[in-house]
């Protein structure tokens, strides 16, 4: 197999100047001539003064009766004076002064009688209530400097200057190229067969560049055929864009032709940035026959071709069209845990950010570059820096939100086992007046356990077995948060067993089958309540963990397990009855447990708690939970004690 | 005259909530069906569920070969592995893992043998290099609650999950009528005569309302009576808008007709809130004929409409669309002035911001809430609460910002005395590869050398001429300022000289003819250097203010005392030949004095100075002056010295 191989990995900033040193964004970029009214957002390409002014007349800025000051002088509230018809106008707001004439007396203030003149009480000052010419603009003066954005004031004030048009850059315009055998057009609204993926990049690009200001014009999926590449890529080219990405191909792989395609269209000059995700990113020029246009090729992972169109693309279409970039919001943030860091690479990590208690929390999501969800899940990012091995439990470092920062007084953080009734919670809370995120991470019941200990979330999903108790979760509280003054809600009641194929062709009536060889477990991660449901069941049964086929493979959620049997990875797996049923599959009840939201008290009081508890307690939501099969409601809202149990 | 009355006035908070709680949002606002990749920021008005996982295959992460982790166990780098043909499968990134393997192992540790085998150093661990189906999403789970906005993000998401299109709520429409019999549409670039205005707010309204995701269709504008704006109203009512906007007879006076005509077709809930500009402020409901639907009615001055618009009609529009609306990035400012304001009324105060030192200094705009150059110009706001009487200089307070945070580190503060050479270096600084944004303020010369004192500025234009020393500026630092270190750096030698009109009709010959009682002056206000200019030119001649008709007029700029002469308001007043050049007008040369910028030392050093020193020491800045006309270049970007004076 033949291997590419990247240039030098550069950091982001270098690789920025790599191009702006290169790139004749002036010769690129032209300009034109667009009318006021449609110039939003548009940066100006020379300075433009006013043709009017503003206003073009004194203008009367109240109701009332336009005067020449010096004749109202004498008027006190003891001695009134009475102006004749000749010395006074009648003038409504926005009306022009009479000649000779220089403030305006409010309405309010003037007594009209019979005999036609005007009795005032106390002397107008000389500009009183009047609006003098050219207050607000004086013609041929500098109203705005060229490289310019024009926000939507500056527009009134163009108009209100008498400009009908003006001289901006060109907007930019980029097209994007998905490339790759296994892409399925999303348009043909396809099923994919193994293998298969469905093409999004260029959707999520398009909407991010809408933001910029860039048009973007999709190209249809290209094969990976180096002469089908490289003919889209010139055809791109010679159209009108200014910026042409190719997506996907742009790693050392075998099939990656992005790099030799560019090339042989223009230059590289960058391959590979010290950035992860993110790192095969490529930039170019092209030929000066090909427009000397910028090239871009993005990864193929979709948070990679987010980092590639955020941190490279978007300031670089910025650069060329004049524009500040707005920086994302900041806020500093905990860390509720540990995270390496590889040295020499920079990392966007992505965070689930709440503030609990007088802190931002942020609890890292998933790393990998292939998921999609890790950015939507994200309230924020926090940039690891390329000099650091990471960063430490309870370390404060700055996050860039992706949400808007009140947002976050709006999310409840939710951190422990996942359950099925935890996103229905979810969806009910965004249903609210006011709505509250529910962002949640799930690392387990022990793992929700510690971050109630650790103050990192508002509330836990737990449903932790104890059989020498024959309890739930409250043993362990005592001993893993003897001092936590804590309170015990329930969510539910629900049904675990194994999760089988649908109609069970395997015949699995039991945890007994797991021993059997030709069945194939697929297992929950360690700390997760259910693996220790699991474990009692075989203890129950004299069966070792080395007895059960995939005792050693995890997921980490009841979908997760049931997508494995789903797919025919794994024969069964032990998970939620709701699992089983969403995706049509067989179960085959095993045990009904207490599923838990453990929640310190000193957030009860916490608005987004109390909409948790008030929600749950509602009959809509608990006919909600029993819609989904396999869960019992007669617990739900109600506060748990030690020794409680399960009620048969 | 018959007079309208307001409703009792009401905070915005108020304003706000009488109209919630009487709007059916849910009844106004309908869901429909949008393909998911133009759905970007719609809000879901149903939970999405994922119809496909991702991936939907166990997928080779890397390019290399396929195995069975078991299979490679006993791998070691004094122990190689060579692995049978049917051992291993090779695979590309992407590739759907076959059947029966569980790892991958990069090509890169992968020695491809003659005799087909492949010889591994380390053991495969299971899914070594493998995205598990269901990795990133898995079928049938929550992916988006309702009530979500969109993100870029999203639309990945939703895509890779097999959703195509999705339930969310409408996007508002909103109908804006302007309305007055003043009112010239822009369309037909007119040119106003007195009494009339060219209508922007709509033009503003259509831009602000783009960032909102609100679709604005423009009514034309409609006269002062009250059958057409009724007509206009209903029509617009009856379409399939969700909001209607009235601009302008939305006060009290005797033309404005909106609060009549919105009460015809509905109910008016909030006429007046407490709050300037923005005060006649008007929102109602439409009957239930008329759908229900939200009227504004807007006020005509343009800073006024923009309150309207912002803090009335946004909030509600987001509230009706179930989105978040993002507040501004706030920053803490230190007020340069003190400013009083109206117990009972809140004040969004337009100030101009930038970083002087390690600190925030805001220095307050003009409040005209006619003066749509205040937004542009402005790049904050601070409101100044109702049970406040106002603001202190030195007080710290916090600003919304209405340019991104970090363009305050590339704003350059300048106040003082106005010179058409500033605004020529603000466009010059704004043609830098990283632009620098020049925020001047013009208090005149002794306000310059005030705010250089009170470090609330990078430097100050000013040109103050000491009779007694014949020298410009240093013996005023002297006097004002004098423990300060600081440099004076001349801008230009200007010409000033007796603005007049076109081939002076009066036949003003010098200062001397200010004292015929056909000659209306317009002179500039208290401190300006060019007053004390004038000042010492009478004094020279022995005239006495009071013999001056409309020494008691100021204009706080060289071009508004051009305008007054241009309008016919004044015959003459001193001034700059530029702005007499500008607009045409005569000019009878006076004196000829040295403009300098005060920069306090410690400013030197500022990348914002440099750039400033840099610019006006190029001979393409003093061929810019020198194209003005009534500048001299000879001193430009040079350090002025005590006693200096001026050159012949």
């Amino acid at each position: 197999m033949k291997r590419n191989i990247y240039l030098e990995t550069v950091p982001i900033s270098e690789a920025l100047s790599t191009v702006q040193a290169r790139l004749d964004r002036t010769a690129l970029v032209k300009t034109e001539m667009v009318p006021t009214h449609e110039a939003l957002g548009r940066v100006t390409a020379r300075p433009v003064y006013a043709d009017l002014s503003s206003p073009t007349y004194h203008s009367a800025a109240m109701d009332g009766i336009a005067v020449l000051a010096e004749d109202t002088f004498s008027a006190r509230e003891d001695a009134p004076l009475s102006l004749s018809p000749d010395k006074f106008t009648p003038v409504n707001t926005g009306n022009a002064l009479p000649d000779g004439v220089n403030a305006v007396i409010m309405i309010e203030n003037v007594l009209m009688q019979d005999d036609g003149t005007a009795r005032i009480e106390a002397p107008a000052f000389p500009w009183q209530h009047v609006r003098r010419i050219g207050e607000d603009i004086v013609a041929t003066e500098l109203l705005i400097p060229s490289n310019h954005e024009l926000s939507a004031y500056d527009i009134g004030a163009l108009l209100s200057a008498g400009i009908w048009e003006l001289s901006v850059y060109e907007k930019l315009k980029a097209v994007i190229i998905p490339t790759g055998d296994e892409v399925l057009d999303f348009r043909d609204r396809p099923t994919p067969k193994p293998g298969q993926v469905v093409e999004s990049n260029t959707q999520v690009f398009s909407a991010l560049a809408s933001k910029w200001g860039i048009e973007v014009i999709r190209h249809e999926p290209v094969p990976d055929r180096p002469e089908a590449l490289t003919e889209a890529l010139k055809n791109a080219l010679l159209s009108d864009a200014h910026i042409v990405v190719m997506g996907a191909g742009s790693s050392a792989g075998a099939k990656d032709y992005t790099r030799s395609v560019l090339s042989e269209l223009g230059e590289v000059l960058v391959h590979g940035i010290k950035a992860m995700p993110g790192k095969p990113s490529l930039l170019g020029i092209a030929s000066e026959e090909f427009g000397s246009k910028l090239m871009v090729g993005a990864p193929g992972y979709p948070v990679s071709a987010v980092i590639c169109f955020e941190e490279l693309l978007a300031p670089l279409a910025a650069w060329m069209s004049r524009k500040v970039l707005p920086a994302r919001p900041q806020v500093d943030v905990t860390m509720t845990r540990s995270m390496p860091s590889k040295l020499g690479m920079e990392e966007f990590l992505r965070v689930s950010i709440g503030r609990v208690g007088d802190s931002y929390v942020a609890t890292p999501l998933s790393r990998g570059a292939g998921m999609i969800t890790t950015m939507t899940k994200a309230q924020g990012i926090c940039r690891i820096p390329a000099n650091s091995e990471g960063i430490n439990q309870g370390q404060t470092l700055p996050a860039s939100l992706l949400v808007p920062r009140e947002s976050l007084e709006q999310t409840l953080v939710v951190v422990g086992s996942h359950d099925n009734t935890v996103d229905l919670l979810a969806d009910a809370l965004m249903g609210r007046d006011t709505p509250i995120h529910l962002a949640s991470t799930h690392v387990g019941s022990m793992g929700g356990l510690m971050a109630v200990k650790n103050g990192a979330c508002h509330m836990a999903g737990t449903h932790l077995f104890d059989p020498d108790t024959n309890d739930y979760n409250a043993p362990f509280i005592s001993k893993y948060l003897p001092d936590a003054d804590v309170v015990l809600i329930n969510l539910a009641i629900r049904h675990q067993g194994l999760i089988v194929a649908a109609s069970n062709p395997k015949n699995i009536q039991g945890v007994t089958d797991l021993v059997r060889d030709d069945v194939q477990f697929i297992n929950r991660q360690r700390g997760a309540g259910t693996r220790i449901l699991l474990d009692w069941h075989l203890s129950q049964n004299d069966i070792v963990p080395s007895q059960v086929k995939g005792y050693d493979k995890e997921e980490f959620t009841h979908m997760a397990v049931a997508v494995n049997v789903l797919s025919g990875a794994a024969d069964c797996g032990l998970g939620i009855m709701a699992a089983a049923k969403a995706l049509n599959l067989g179960f085959v009840p095993l045990a009904r447990e207490r599923y838990d939201l453990l929640i310190p008290r000193q957030h009860l009081s916490d608005p987004r708690v109390q909409a948790v508890l008030e929600t749950i307690r509602t009959d809509a939501f608990k006919e909600r939970i029993q819609s989904l099969g396999g869960y019992e409601t007669d617990l739900t809202g109600q506060e748990m004690q030690p020794g409680m149990g399960l009620p048969e």
